[in-house]
């Protein structure tokens, strides 16, 4: 039921800025800037040959990630997502394990048009863990 | 230049308990406990389709995570680990970039048995960064 590791994600001041060691001292190839208004971050992609890196930088008054930005002014690691195949049935399952499912519990759409979900870093060691319907 | 991630590692006070959500809510294949005196750590790995997370303990009196945990104390995203294909390659280049080696600046044998860096989480976001021979 577990899936891929999906991304994980980076959260910084400024996304473009960020990713620039990945392209010049990694040779990584990296995304253009994307604004996504509806989740209140700009993205840009780093691809890995098994995964991606996905830095997410503030977009607007209210971005969900402004106050970890507060907390860590160098930015860093934000969040893990993993693909799970039925997101009710890993909502249900996760929940009856005592994992808190943030929000209303009723997946949104997410930053690459597929239903996600985020559970408390309480109860996932520390780390804010995305689910996302492969 | 960049390769695969290898692991996301996440640094807790107890990897087993920690571990227990992967398997019991995600049906993931959870390995036994592995003691790393050398490291200072303890490390538990969950295993998914195309990559792993690590979660990591303190073990003995100098564990290099001790200080992680005073700070974090649920635990946390501790670090990221990406392959490179030449370990000393990489590293000249990513200095050359402006990115701070840990340390001597020399390869040491990580948990894998195999070279491995770290870099400054200034000079990635926030993120630390260790760079592992693939």
């Amino acid at each position: 039921m577990l899936g891929r590791l999906n991304h994980v994600a980076i959260a910084v001041k400024d996304a473009v800025q960020a990713a620039k060691v990945y392209g010049a001292g990694f040779d990584a190839a990296i995304s253009e800037a994307v604004p996504l208004p509806e989740h209140g971050v700009i993205t840009v992609f780093v691809t890995l040959p098994n995964t991606k890196i996905e830095f997410i930088q503030p977009l607007g008054e209210a971005s969900p990630i402004a106050k970890f930005l507060e907390r860590n002014a160098d930015g860093g690691i934000h969040h893990v997502c993993y693909e799970v195949p039925d997101i009710i049935e890993a909502r249900d399952r996760l929940t009856k394990e005592g994992a808190r499912v943030l929000g209303d519990g009723n997946p949104k759409i997410g930053a690459h048009g597929k239903p996600v979900l985020f559970f408390h870093p309480k109860d996932f060691s520390g780390a804010l863990v995305e689910i996302e319907q492969a």
